[in-house]
Parts: C-alpha cells; structure tokens; sequence
C-alpha cells in the first residue's frame, strides 16, 4: 500500500498493461487460420528485431532452452568448441557444450571484464579444428557487453560458427545479425521483449543452416530444421505456447512504432542515468568500459552486507534489484534498467539504493545524486537520438 | 458477432477469467519469497492431483518436452526399452526414445484400439533386457483410454519403470500415481488445467528417483535430480515461467475446491453427453470400450469430406473442433470435452458437427439427440458422482 513493486532486475522486468490484456485473452487453437496469421506478423517483425532474413524460432522454453537448442542443432558430439566467457552465463555455455559432448576449449576472462576479440583470434589461430565460438552478447551476471561485433569479424572469415547468447540485450541495444555476421542469435521473452518468462527465439544465419541441416540433434524436443519449417507455414514443431507469442506481436509492436533506434537511445539514456547516479554516490562500476544497455552492476563497498541491502530496498521502498551470483553473492548489486522500465523507475532506484546503503554502513555520495542523474540521461537523450554507439562506450 | 468461438478441441482448452485475471498481473521475481511461497503452494496441490508424496516438477516446456526429458532423465544410451503405442502419441514415444538412442522395441496396436496389458506381459517375459515400458494415459489422436493401472501391474513387480504420458489424461480422469505404481507421470498445462500451453509437470517414482540419479543426461536443459532440488525450495533449475505457474496456483484452486473426484464425475458425464449425442447421430465411435474422458473421437461417414466438416462448424457456429491426424485426416472428428467446458459448450459441439455433416451429405440421425445427450449425462452425473469407473468402461 505505502510502496509499489518495482522491478529493477535483469529479467523478468515490468510488463506494458497493453501486453499484459493480450496474456489475458482467452485461447485460440494454434493450428487454426487466426494464429498462423498472427504468426507470420511476428515473424516480419522479429525479423526487424534481429536484423536478419532468415527466420526466428520460438520455442516453448526459457533462455538456457534456446542454448540447449543451439548447441545440439549445430554441433554433434566430438567437434571441438571454443567458449568465450567472463561470468556465470558463460560458465553455462561451457556446462551446455560439454553435456552434448563437445570437446570445449575455455577462454576465460575475470567477471567483470570483457572478452577480448585479439585472444579469440590467437586461439582459433592455435587450434584450427575449432569450429564454434559461443558467447554473450550481454553477459547478465556482470552487466558487461563483449564486443561481439569485432569477434563476428574474426569468425566470418572462417570456417568457424559465432553462436551469440543475447538474452539480456536483443531488443536493448542493437545487434544486427547479418550486418554484423552473426550465426546464431537468441534470446528469452523476460528482458527486453517485455513478457513473461517460457519463450524463447532462435535465429540462424545461412551457413548456420547449412550445418544444422548436417547436424542430428540427440534431444527430440529440439529439432532447428523441423522447426523452421512450421514457422514458414506460420506454426510451431510442437504446441506453441500461444498466450506468449499473441503477447509478443503486442510487444514488438511498442518496440517497432518509434523504430528501434528510439529504443536503443531510450536504452543508452538509462544507462548514463544509471552510470552517472551510482558514480555519484561513490560506488565503483562493476563494467569500466564494456557495459551493457539494460543492466549496470555496482561493487559494493567493503564491510557491507550486499543481501542486506537488497532487503532493505525491497521491503521498505519497493525496489527489487538483483544481487551478485556465487562468488559475487552479497559483493555486487545489479540494478536492471531492462522492459517496461523509465526515468522515473531508474530514479526510484537510485535513492532506494543510497537509503538501504546508508542503513548498512558508509559511503560517501554526493548529495545530488539524482540531479546528477537525470542531467546525464537528459544530455544522452539529446546527444544519442538516432545513434547510439554500438560498442557500449560512452561518447568522447 | 453472430457465434461466440467455442474451443471444443483436446487442448489448448478455454480458460476460466480467474485464471486469465492472474495470467494478466504484472511480473514478480522467481527468486523472492512471494514466488517461492506460491511455489510451495502449488507442490501441495500438484501432489494432490498427482497422487503422489513425491515433488513435482515444473518444466518451461509443451508437453513434448516433458515427454523428452523423461527419456533422458531415466534411461542411458543404448538401455532398452518398449513403447506400448496405438496412435500419434504412441509413435512420438518411439521417436524420442530412438533420438535418445536407446534400444526401442515397439508393441503397436491398430490407432483407436487400446493396448493390451497381456501383450505387455508377454513382450517383457520375451526379452528380460527392457527396463521401460512407455505408453499414453488417454491417446490424444484417437481418443482412447490405455488400461494404464494394469500395465502398472505389470511392471510394478519387476525391473520395468513404467512412463506415463498424462497430458490428455490429468486432471481429466483418475490416475493416482502411487496408488497405481506408476514410474513418471507427465501433463502439460492447456489441457485439464485450464492453462495457456508452455508449461509441463512431471513427477516420478521413488525406484523412478533412484534411476534418475544414476543417469547423465545429455540435453543441458533437461536435468530432473537438479530440477528437484530446486522444486524443494520453491524454484525451477533455471527462469520460471512465472505467469504460467501462478496461474497453475489458481486452477488448481478451482479443481480441488469440490475434489477431484467432482472433476472425475463432471468429466465422466460429458464424456456420456458427448458419447450418446454422437451415436444418436448414427455416428461410429473411434474408441469403442477404452475412451478418454477428455475428448471424444467419431468416424465420419464414407464420402464425407472431414475437413470441410470442421471448417463450416467453425465458420458458420463458431465451434472449433480437431480432425484426425496422418492417416485419419479427413475421417474423425475430435471432439474435446476439456478444461473450462461446460455441458452448454458440448451441446453447441454436438449442433455444430450435425449441421456441418448435414451440409456435407447424409447421414441418419435421430431428431432428438441433443435430448438424449442430456439424459445421458444427468444419468451419469447422479450414477457416478463421487465414484467414477476408472477403467473408462461404462456401468453396467
């Protein structure tokens, strides 16, 4: 009643009431004509969302479900795969490549930084039987964006797949798929796409095709060949989860009506807001320089307790953020800036962390933190409209 | 405008507005209280439904994945096993069985007929090297109920784990997992529970557990040791689809406010409606002794286009109901009696299919079959409430 819920986390994120009537509706069959019609809108638009001509899958599945899928659908068991990791969602390529039995080089980085594309290329260069790169777009335990672009420009020239988890950032920052030359791009329905959790897309390039046609899954439920060809005729392989997708072309629909670009810049002007509030209250960014558009994590200072913090925000001013993960747990806090999320919301977030920090021991912030914010985010807005910077890094 | 749709199909069934109310809330976190508590109310209610003392397991998944993950949860490359089939579903078995790799011996009988118990008997006295019989509760392409408690008779004295596919069965009909000695039970969520699809329950056996635990499964996704522990804390392994398992919380509210056994009765009355009406059609039922309690199938006359069948019932009444698949397109009529449906809903269905047929040449029904059709099921609901047949026969 004093507090409404507010949530700042990197997924599942507030939902637009326009969505959510849409998850509400009653059901329609999803073999009939009026579900395949509103399938193929979805597909024109996913593909504007992706950046790419070939078709998006949905499955019926959460993120780590369209990994799984990735990984059986282009790789069998003994061809060598290279992961380039720097946090928990890294880790968890590693642990889907080596359950379907691919041999798995590791390339690993400290959380907190980003992957370096120099040392993909010195690794492909060592080991030429590698035929895969996995990797995050946005890596959600650390809030960094690897520079996926300038690997995609080292794998294109190869007889190598670039494999590109994006759940915590299609529909947040851009991510053109063929521009960039990307062969495998997914995410989850819980981020930027504004829904709930249990759905997931799955886009291939055309090389990506051609060895996914060579490639048998040993899982049945995911089957990349057969599930295009029912997405074509407007369909799913199996029963689609209908209340999801009826959702999604609602929610593409608000990500599309002002064009993407609109969306980016909304999403970098957060960021800066984010950025610049948490600096001002002496806190060390989690992400120096590759950091990502819908998520800023921030180290806590020495001696506070990160979950007591948490509690604090959560129950006395409603702001529920998301904490570190293993051995960041208590150490970090993620503030999500992801969804049907604005200004207004980040702000709240802000002066909840500050009251809950206070509460749990010293630091020293300015006092205008938040003035400090809103004239960063106002600056982004006006200096980013059109054109944010795709590599993540703030304007000189 | 002129007809309201009406879902008569054997899923995805109409929803109750209670349940759609819950379905349209905005997000909460899957790893907060709130949730976790709503997930403890859901294992007690799920267990209920089950009958079983064992958890539940939520998966983000159709059905097919349910079906998926149990054949990788349970059993190692090159195991044997046999799938009891007489029917699409029968098939999928032997299909996710084959791509998991294990040996797969297929007991197969004509599509509409039910399995034989003996013939179960006879194939694992054969062959002492198959350790699992696979089999459908109701076979959703026919209609038919398989005689699932006395293959558990079976099964239960030996080295045998029996998996039930449930989903067109659960919350339909009775099928006490523990009572009965099941091994795995499955369902998906747009069926008897009166939920959008994307959500799949599955639970196992104690012997079931111990199995489970000393099998790899190679499909990340898909770890049921781990999505128990989890379940046990109130959370799924990985991102819960969170809408849908509240909205779980709300249809189980609703089944188990009078008890199961008013469900089973309410079921097994439609069923009755559903029967008579369309044997007072002059109709050939699909599934003459073993029939599901959800669905009803009918042989459509010879010359009898189905599919033009289904289209004027849906475009002239706005009913919607199923055809047969593969080899009985065109020749049945699935008629759903499941989820949020109502005697009203099944008599719309019976008026429907006898215009349409009409349309589409002979047939020779009585004038009064929508009477009869409700004389049957005022007759089954006083004879049978609170004690449904198990078996799918009808009291003699």
């Amino acid at each position: 009643m004093l507090n409404k819920l507010r949530l700042l986390t990197p997924g599942p994120t507030p939902l637009p009431e326009r969505v959510r009537l849409v998850l509400a509706q009653d059901m329609i069959h999803h073999r009939k004509a009026a579900f395949k019609d509103a399938m193929h809108e979805v597909q024109g638009k996913l593909r504007q969302l992706f950046g790419t001509d070939q078709p998006v899958l949905p499955l019926a599945a959460s993120g780590t479900g369209a990994m799984t899928a990735a990984a059986h659908g282009l790789f069998a068991p003994g061809e060598k795969v290279l992961v380039a990791e720097a946090g928990k969602f890294g880790q968890r390529w590693a642990e889907i490549t080596t359950t379907r039995g691919l041999e798995t080089v590791r390339l690993e980085f400290p959380w907190g930084q980003a992957v370096e594309p120099s040392a993909v290329a010195a690794a492909l260069d060592a080991d030429p039987a590698i035929k895969g790169v996995f990797i995050q777009l946005s890596e959600t335990s650390t809030g960094v964006l690897h520079p996926v672009e300038e690997v995609a420009r080292i794998t294109r020239d190869r007889d190598v797949l670039l494999v590109v988890d994006g759940i915590s950032a299609v529909g947040l920052s851009p991510c053109p798929m063929d521009a960039w030359g990307l062969d495998c791009l997914l995410t989850g329905s819980q981020k930027g796409l504004m829904l709930p959790p249990g759905l997931a897309l799955l886009a291939l390039s055309e090389r990506g095709w051609r060895k996914a046609e060579q490639t048998a899954s040993n899982c049945f439920y995911f089957n990349l060949p057969k599930e295009r060809a029912n997405v074509l005729k407007g369909q799913t392989l199996f029963t689609s989860p209908i209340n999801l997708l009826l959702g999604l072309n609602a929610s593409l629909d608000i990500l599309l009506e002002k064009g993407l670009e609109a969306v980016y810049a909304k999403q970098w002007a957060l960021t800066m807001l984010s950025r610049t509030g948490l600096a001002a209250l002496g806190l060390e960014l989690f992400a120096p320089s590759h950091f990502a558009w819908g998520i800023t994590s921030v180290r806590l200072p020495e001696g506070v307790d990160g979950v007591e913090v948490l509690r604090i925000a959560q129950e006395e001013h409603g702001v529920c953020m998301a904490g570190g993960q293993d051995h960041l747990k208590g150490r970090i806090v993620r503030l999500g800036h992801m969804g049907w999320v604005d200004w207004s919301d980040v702000l709240a977030g802000l002066y909840a962390l500050e009251q809950s920090l206070h509460r749990c021991g010293g630091y020293s912030g300015a006092r205008d933190y938040l003035e400090q914010a809103m004239a960063a985010y106002r600056l982004a807005l006006a200096g980013t409209a059109g054109q944010p910077l795709p590599d993540g890094r703030i304007r000189s």
